[in-house]
């Protein structure tokens, strides 16, 4: 290849990087030989959205905590083009503890240390459901997957609004999926 | 440059960039040429951390709002390195509606709209301080500094635990603050 077009194509690769409209190596899921999923690098990621103290059946009780949620750059990008989650997509539920009375604050709720984390693949070979759940254990760096038959996939399944997904949670994203009709009411 | 420098040094950029080890470009402030801020692309940078109705003074009543913190991903990475805000560090202050009741959700509150966006600049060259205060109204592109005297000024400069920033409600970069000896309890 000639100096200047050798060049020009580095070039091309680099704007398309920092433009954001290649797709981000290394944001989608990894396994351990054993097949345990790698605790994703996520707090760059792209975030979708949080909740205090939600809860879809009675009150569990007791202080309430933060949910947040955050996605694999790369497939947010897909998503907001598309409105359709691609194959390697991780999402993260990251739960922080709340604390209310600290230095001058005086009322309502701020984020405190991490009380769990939770994750969801997009794997469409590995998994039947396309989606596998994970649960990292406190300073766990891998996790099993979470059986097929849990609640976490049916409750899912049956009530996220795009592709298992709660996408009516998050307002960053929800106005892309009905914009490409991929939003089901639900 | 002989091809194969040229081809070395454009892949040496790209993969500084691919780890993050590079600043990233065209994360800093952005002006109009009469000194307006233009409203920064914050939609994929680093999340900080969310409050829930907090207040530093009485409750305000009415419904409570969540405040998302985000922060340009350049000046997050120099953070965790160095415990210090380089200049140039551009924070964004997302304040969204909360919802309640909504698809399965029976309690607690989750995020819906945008209800404000306030943005707080480090640019030690234009501001007197070194960092200035914006508020952009609904649909505006650009926001004029608020003016030196307001009170965001002299409360951040007296309650910020790190260089006038309110890092002691967001445990995502607290710790490097405390690693560093940057932080001050406030």
């Amino acid at each position: 290849m000639p100096r200047g077009r050798a060049a020009a194509a580095a070039a091309f690769v680099c704007l398309g990087i920092l433009r954001g409209q290649a797709p981000v190596p290394g944001d989608g899921p990894r396994y351990t030989p054993e097949g345990m999923l790698v605790k994703p690098e996520y707090r760059e990621w792209v975030f979708l959205g949080s909740g205090l103290g939600m809860t879809y059946g009675p009150a569990a009780g007791g202080e309430p905590r933060f949910d947040n949620v955050f996605v694999s750059p790369s497939a947010y990008r897909r998503f907001v083009e598309t409105g359709r989650w691609p194959d390697g997509t991780v999402f993260v539920l990251e739960v922080r503890l709340a604390e209310s009375k600290g230095s001058i604050n005086q009322g309502g709720h701020y984020q405190a240390g991490v009380a769990a984390v939770e994750v969801h693949v997009k794997d469409e070979k590995r998994f039947p459901s396309k989606w596998g759940f994970f649960a990292f254990p406190e300073n766990a760096a891998t996790a099993r997957v979470i059986p097929p038959g849990a609640n976490c996939y049916s409750c899912h399944e049956q009530h996220g609004a795009v592709d298992t997904t709660f996408v009516q949670f998050y307002p960053t994203v929800s106005k892309a999926a009905k914009d490409k009709g991929t939003y089901q009411e639900r």
